[in-house]
């Protein structure tokens, strides 16, 4: 392995100009592709798997944006994984905020600077790179490896469940390799075990038929916005637990190890505080911010308007009070079911003086890898011998609605090695890539492979 | 008497002719008056009550739109009434849904159709009729009469308290006179006695310095508006007593006697509830919704707003929240110190996680003439031999700031006595008058005026 990574490192010069090309190509997945890009960016990501040595590089339509894949299967009995990626960015306004023009990549201070460097360009590339060092310098890959690279995750992945149910055959596997989400910081690793799952709904108070005069009605007439409230209010105690009945019937505890890995993770409360400008921090207790975030359920109001909000005072009694609600759900939470319970929930505690409406919005399940899972562990020590450093274990409170799928449709667990970092942009303007890490993150894929053959 | 009634109801047609050349003048407060509508209202205004036999009838200037004044002094030793009203009228948008011009005044099933038939000219228009008719028949009044006609009501009577206190000497009296205010319903009067004064204010509480991933910080830090909802939820008890320390310190409780007058107001519950769409009332027990909205100080969220309120879900843990807060005072609570206790209640309550913001509104005081007021007595003999019916005695959970004015600055208590009807749609299009209510009100003053003289 060692002349794979003298290679690797000989190589560098080229795979930034590679790379640079690859940025060129603007596949916005929002955009509805009259300009061929989103084709020509599919085009040329199978083109650079074949180049790598890859099998049946092929760009799949779907009912949107084509779907990447390709293969090596030379390895029988060694594991399969499918290495999980998008070729697609998001769009780049306000272009105004760039430096430069987005997709003209372009390095200053080690960071590679272009829209889709991080997000997910750069870090899917890690790994085709990867397999063609190995394939260039032994001729085979030590395990089977399919790439699965869509054109539409920041779209929310429209087309890719019902690619994975007519492809459920082709895709056979032993785990999902997915590259975007981020390191723990510049040199340190980090691998996310754990992604909330969502259930968002909208809840509507609906009192008088229009807007009263306050003085007039004020004192006989339920107040729509009072009235919502006072129903948010009761969901959580003074301890920030959630009253909702059953809500944490199905919550996996944190397990003590688990417990004691979040703690490993440096977390800088003071600093964190600053960043945000705020005095105290406020959760369920008896857990760690950390926990909190990671490890538990939670229940947040996105949003919450009703009656008179423009300048100055007006004295309205409203008609009517709304809140958009989203439950961040762990393990093994059901959307559906949380949606129901908090839907009976509200219905049940609102008083006669109103009515009240529950619409819901898409959600998503939760996801989790054991922390004793074998391919977490041999990708633990991938990363500790490639970056010198072990890595943490993360939870996220974000979701991937994507990773869920994997696991419902493919029966696959994933595995999230992500080679980002927190400063990298994504989504906004000079979105960059830190090159170190793209570069020992090729060394960990190899590492990876190589450790998975054993 | 007798023969001043028999000729006022012979003069109905030249009241109608008269008023409708009256409400032929645009006066709208709201406008800079460059088209000279006010300043030549006010000059009407002026010439009708000096046809009326009044004297010195003067059009004054303020810093914006004129007072116009007028007395009649012959009766030493009598009481003097001071007349007070507005000549100025709301804006007429939207005109598209007026059925015809709104300065051309046209009867339609017993109504005066115009803006500013209902409020006020047509309801001051009543007692220049009134003193026409009994100086033309007698040549004298027999009580004192000061008449006070401002033209800035519609916009908040911004000149009216500088006047008042530049004025004061002229401007002494024993009770001033206003008709501005409902009838109970067609032939059934009603006296005004309690306006509910106003606290207003605005209520922000921040949290984080921008808006957050509701999955990456839900959970350790507070929603402001969660928070906002859980303070506000604070404010009443489960029997909608008001939890502000202090509140109803200050407050007169409802006596006995004003009890059973409130008891005798009709009330139709079921009505009321069917016209609103509502199932059910709500507010402080043990007080019925009549006392509530005319007795009782309240506390009204008049607007509440925070996060992501636009169309679809967006996962956004806001920074900020805010609410608008009416709390509608009876007697003798004072809006400043009740703002103090909000401000203090709410600043008490918020957790460390956020900090609050207060703005405060301009407010106004309560007005209350207590029920055994002598004036009130005879106002009621006066409304119950005009129209045949004895006259409800009303509170309104409204303001009308002015009337506290008149006790602070000239130390004088106000007799509401309105004409108009609650379906006149004041404020509204094809605003109207209902005129038996305008002839009878004449024959009402009229008495008002004898029967104070005695």
């Amino acid at each position: 392995m060692d002349s794979i990574i003298t290679y690797v490192r000989s190589e560098h010069s080229r795979y930034i100009d590679e790379l640079t090309q690859y940025l060129a190509v603007p596949s916005i997945s929002a955009d509805d592709d009259t300009d061929g890009n989103i084709q020509r960016c599919a085009q040329m990501t199978a083109d650079f798997l074949t180049a790598a040595g890859m099998h049946n590089a092929k760009v799949n339509k779907t009912a949107r944006h084509p779907v990447v894949t390709a293969e090596w299967l030379g390895a029988p009995g060694a594991p399969t994984i499918i290495i999980y990626g998008h070729y697609d960015v998001q769009p780049v306004d306000p272009l105004e905020l760039w430096d430069r023009p987005p997709f003209e990549a372009y390095v200053k201070n080690d960071r590679i600077i272009a829209r889709g460097s991080s997000d997910d360009k750069g870090q899917l590339f890690i790994h085709i790179k990867a397999v063609e060092a190995v394939l260039k310098k032994t001729g085979k890959l030590p395990i089977n490896v399919k790439f699965l690279l869509e054109g539409e995750e920041e779209i929310g992945s429209p087309s890719l469940p019902a690619f994975l149910r007519e492809h459920k055959k082709e895709l056979t596997g032993d785990i999902i390799v997915i590259s975007d989400t981020d390191m723990h910081g510049p040199g340190i690793p980090a691998i996310t075990y754990g992604l909330k799952g969502l259930a968002y709904m909208e809840l509507e108070v609906i009192g008088p038929d229009h807007d009263l005069h306050s003085g007039e009605y004020g004192g006989a007439v339920a107040n729509p916005v009072e009235i919502l409230a006072r129903m948010i209010a009761t969901v959580k105690d003074e301890h920030g637990r959630i009253q909702i009945p059953g809500f944490y019937d199905k919550v996996i505890p944190i397990s003590p190890l688990e417990k004691a890995s979040i703690a490993k993770v440096p977390f800088d409360e003071p600093a964190y505080l600053k960043r945000l400008d705020v005095e105290e921090l406020w959760g369920e207790a008896p857990y760690t911010p950390r926990e909190r975030t990671w490890a538990r359920p939670t229940f947040e109001v996105n949003g919450m308007w009703g009656g008179f909000i423009g300048k100055g005072a007006k004295t309205v009694l409203p008609s009517k009070a709304g809140a958009k609600i989203s439950m961040r759900l762990v393990a093994n939470q059901e959307p559906a079911e949380i949606e129901d319970m908090a839907e009976k929930y509200f219905t049940s505690i609102a008083p006669k003086s109103v009515k009240v409406k529950v619409i819901r919005h898409h959600g998503g399940r939760p996801v989790m890898v054991p922390l004793d899972n074998p391919f977490l562990q041999t990708a633990s020590r991938a990363l500790t011998d490639a970056f010198g450093h072990e890595p943490y274990y993360k939870r996220t409170g974000g979701s991937i609605p994507i990773v869920a799928d994997f696991k419902t449709i493919l029966g696959l667990d994933s595995l999230l090695i992500g080679f980002s970092l927190s400063d990298a942009r994504a989504h906004s303007p000079n979105e960059n890539f830190y090159l170190p890490s793209f570069f020992t993150g090729i060394e960990a894929s190899i590492r990876l492979m190589y450790y998975l053959a054993k």
